[in-house]
């Protein structure tokens, strides 16, 4: 071995040595990640995100995969000739959109994550919020049509995924008590579901670095911070308005039992890599206990 | 209790107690169904097939259901201005239209089997044969595009989901090497999972009475014949174009290992049912060993 | 198919599906059965109560079935050429009386009662209150002999065989701290194992139709009563002397953590297939919450 | 501590500390012992014999027994005034005496045993061939009436049993393929139970020393034996008649894959822990490989 | 058999019979043994020792065994040219010391118990309390170098050793925050384990008869008595200093669950045995509640 | 996040990235690892040795490690003033060596190799080869005293381990018939070890490069070889002699169903890791199929 190529090999060997104790503390534990942004439409950032899963679940992590995808819903309804129209945000859904919703979701979006994650190992499953009762929901505004909030998860059929060392990878269609099925939010999905799971950790990757204290301030990047925190921030306004879902979903879960949350950038390739198995955090963490400022970027 | 309502009652209770010999019998046995036709379409009859797939279920089989979806498929086809083409019958399909074929059978008719059968208990999974490796296809003919024929069913999947007692729902998109998705036949995907999976039974709902020895004439309606004469049937062209995949497919799970096949007439309410826990069989029995005829209808 | 035969056909099919969501609910549960009176008299009647205990094993329900036999002991008394003796209605039952019991309940009774199980499928164990402890009693009147009242009952043996999918048949033979068997009183001993099971459900079998509100007015037959009218009707007198001690028991079973009890009539053929898998309810149900009269005979 | 307590004492530890080889060898064994004669009427010798067999239980075997009771069912007829017939020595059973066999053996002796052995801890549940398919016969003459010989046993109950760490205790009643009940050869049944159990050890408890080479000279007492020399005793005619169907059973078990067959002296108290747990074996031992005469008595 | 040994053999077979209360008794019950002295230095008695303990394992109890090794540890040192050298009766214990101790203690005592269990059956694992975390300490006294006391156990090896049927055999290493191995007093380990086990038995095996009322008056054995008396006892002056240590270990233990605690005397053969399943108690039994005075000796 | 410390943390990702391939396939599969050399001397390299085995366990491989330790032995002989001497190579191993080779490396060298992996997490458990049966030896030559030939492995002892995700840390101390400790080549019982569990690979650290062509020529290092290969190296006397029984360990296991063998340059920090988790290969593998030469150093 020559002397530049053992160099490597030892720069290699300890990357892989300092992954250790963070494998050891996350054994067994579960983590919901809400998949979306440039990181779900780059192919290259999506191969990196399947191996990074991958990876997790390898090591003795129970991963479980959120995702919407309005891009491609809206593709597919102008592709079928329907103009998508909004309220505050939120998509007018007919009847005949939450079917497309649903094709795009579950035909489209939820295969490619499933296919994506199988090129690396046999493990992932696609779900629909429909399937086993996994999200209930009602809807929230006559004027939107079939656009739901989540009631009740029944994790049940998680765990038995879970148990088999499977991964569920869950495209956002929830349904109400007669069976009808609603567009959802996939950020409030994420959460919710990993408050059903008692998850250790819910990871957001989104297209920007994490939570900024004076948005859009790019000097202002968060580390790291609390629910009270977090709460703060959207009650003073200063929160952006695409990040607003996330952090009140954040909030939530932490209230009611999961040990900690994650805004990732998910324009880095191997962010949960990163974030899980080196000593350099990236994005916001949000929990009630501030680690030393040191450590974070 | 007026006498009427007292034979009525006594009636009830023989039926169900009628039923008693085949629950032990079939029970922990596992059960194929190509799902399709007219107890697809219809509302009411879809609702039927769910009642007595999770019948199946809570009396100890393990059901597992396949579906296609053509018709399905064109109508998305030609709703996003995209005209259908066939050579000697199969689609031709390109890029875009197994997109749009795993739109339609993933994300439309699979959740619509999936949330059928979860009206009656939270036991249903859908699967595309992209996940966990399940169903590997070849390409049949350069000039099809992308029309698999399977070359390989990776069970493991299903074991899984069965041994969590939940009931399988599989689209039949199957995945070549380099992982892209192909559209397969749907009865030749049923076959071939009752195979790998050792069923005790394949069973094709239909929208005919069953096989018939000189088709189209309808006196001829085969109650029971073994694999043999299945083969004979296909020789001497008096099987339908249309059956001959079924029969052939048939034929190479009973040549396998599977127990027995059924052709039902999947018109008939609840066929499933009376062919499973009634002394009436129905429609035609495919097996090596011959009933007395007078059993059969 | 001719069209009564498909008329017949789909009328039994429409009967088994409406079994599905009865299935369902009691999946899993057990169900403790105080079998006797005619419906164990007769050859035929016998046959149908072997069919409904087994279905229910079948379905996956946990069928316990407890039985006495004061006319079998009467006979092989007599038929030894001594003298039956009572006090206010209780055997008075001396060590060769006790003796013979056994031999009517555990050599007579209890065999008959299992071979009839086993005629469909083999899953009946005959158990005696002496088998692992699991009838506890002490003496109740010195006057009476070996006649005794239940002081614990250990679901052990119980929980074992059912944990083997096993249906229990016990003859309600006890035994004391030394050692010694008693006679018990059947229906006393189907409420305390019942209690001690935490059943779902306590029946019933017996020669009437049910509960009567001005016995023996058969206008006054009661559907569903809770156990707070139990005891009035059994304070006021309006009870008849036979029913007694099962209404006794029943309160205490509910009391005591059962859900629900029922008084069927034993005389109908397959009452327990009736009442657990369809619509009509028969006799009368003991519970804590009132079901609309509608749903009642 | 006195010297002589002490010394009584390290007699008693040697004695328990010598039975620890012993332990070792049988632990997760399969023992079937025949019960009966002196050892079963005897009210010391019977509880010996419960704590033998519980002590069996606790050091992890598999103890089961199997009981006849010829002299408690010529007891019942007499009570019953009916009187016993005999052909060749065996009971001429018409319907009404196979009822009062069962009731002396199922519903007295059996209960007799169970009762016994549950005096030192609950283990013993008692059961009869007729259930769960446990002892198929079929009639032997028709001049005997129902006295079957075995067919077929379906150890599955025992199985279940044993994996619950019960003692099987086995009334000798078996069953044609009608249901009808017959009187069976107890010997007969244990040595075909031992063959379906693959068991370790068949045991005879009887009221000799053990079998003679050259009955009734008590000095022809054979230490050992194996199947090839108990078939030329028989064949010779130098067995005792009343031995004939033990020896023929252990013969044909023997030849079936039961290990080793124990002919024991059931008036020595404690006679099968002297045979398992202590350096003097008792009685005669037969098996395929003679181990050196030194070693019996 | 002649009469003598028949009445050897009888002898024999009811002290075997009357171990089987106790075998019951204990069945599945954790014991921590405290393995030292004579009963150690002795080959004969040390192999009486390993036929108890595994007599123990084998009838279903879970023993454990803890020893330490003074005087080895002194042989050694001396060998190696070092003077022992104490302070107040604890061994001053610098790093060449304590490396001495280890090899001693885990490569030579720990081994010949291994050893010695092991010729009875494949049963004994040896540990240092270093393994798995089992024996956290800190520093005594600087004084004294690397003497350490318990400030945690951590038993989760000692549950997969006995969940796998193994008797886990302990060395009184123990270790501390920064991986430095410390010397650690074997009695006070046995106590603290027993505790962290919940173990059902503390046994102490001295060499002396046991707990004496006025040490060193022989008359004043003391058979019985709770921890109140001990504790007193130790207050009044009137405990042997070798025995302050177990006393003191005993009385916290019993304060912290453990049932009961022994201390035997090893000199007697088979003294576990003895006391474990004989009706002969040997030694000081110490317990919370008193039992008659008549059972002991 | 600079520029700089962003490249830094891609390649860090990617890095940890290019391990999930070789983790998913060496996921449930057992690696024996004989330890020792230059690996173990240097403090530093230890825990690297040990942050590598932990990892191996972390992420679902069963790593088993055999160690020797003859500097060791000849220290703590010389320092209890007995000298060591040497036949052919073998140390002369009389009573007292062998007691002393037991402290050296049960005592000291597993003792330190359990603390150092425990260091990283509560996995390692130090056993000899004396323990359960682990290692059978007969004596290599009367000349050489108490030096011993392994004759058989128990494996039983490492499954019950394994089976608890514990690491066996195993001292080669072996036992004969007679309970005898001898001192056994840890070579040997590696390869013995691999082949008695059926292990994946079998891996020799030492402190060379790997095997060359031409000892001592070090150009001539050889990156695979097949077991034919290694046995003409031995046969043509160009392995060099420390060499040899490796060489030939690794012949006898891949011949009995060792997958591959590997001997790796222990002076290269975390080597194990850099084997089984990178692409880069180092020292030599013996298998029986070649892979492309590119593919190695």
């Amino acid at each position: 071995m020559t002397d530049t190529r053992r160099a490597d090999a030892e720069a290699k060997a300890h990357i892989l040595a300092e992954a250790m104790p963070y494998i050891r503390e996350f054994s067994g534990k579960t983590v919901v990640i809400k998949y979306g942004g440039h990181a779900m439409d780059s192919a290259e950032l999506a191969d990196h995100f399947a191996q990074d899963v991958v990876l997790m679940r390898l090591v003795g992590m129970n991963p479980v995969v959120v995702h919407g995808g309005g891009p491609q819903i809206t593709d597919l309804m102008q592709r079928l000739g329907k103009e998508p129209e909004f309220i505050d945000g939120h998509r007018v859904t007919d009847a005949e959109t939450v079917d497309i919703a649903r094709m795009a979701l579950v035909g489209k979006v939820n295969r490619d994550v499933v296919v994506s994650l199988n090129q690396h190992g046999s493990y992932a499953v696609g779900l629909s919020g429909e399937d086993a009762g996994l999200i209930a929901v009602e809807q929230r505004d006559p004027r939107l049509g079939f656009v739901g909030d989540v009631t009740a998860i029944d994790p049940s059929i998680l765990h038995r995924l879970l148990r088999e060392e499977l991964i569920p990878v869950i495209a956002t269609i929830g349904m109400d008590e007669s069976g009808q099925a609603y567009n959802v939010n996939a950020d409030a999905v994420a959460g919710a579901i990993a408050e059903a799971l008692g998850a250790e950790k819910l990871v957001y990757l989104t297209d920007v670095e994490g939570v900024y204290a004076n948005f859009p301030d790019e000097e202002s990047l968060i580390a790291q911070i609390d629910a009270d925190g977090l709460e703060a921030l959207i009650a003073d306004g200063r929160a952006s308005a695409g990040m607003i879902p996330k952090l009140t979903s954040c909030v939530q879960a932490l209230r009611n039992g999961v040990s900690r949350a994650h805004i990732l950038d998910g324009r880095v390739p191997h962010a949960l890599l990163l974030e899980f198995f080196t000593r350099e955090g990236i994005g916001t963490m949000v929990s009630g206990d501030i680690r030393p400022t040191g450590e974070m970027t």
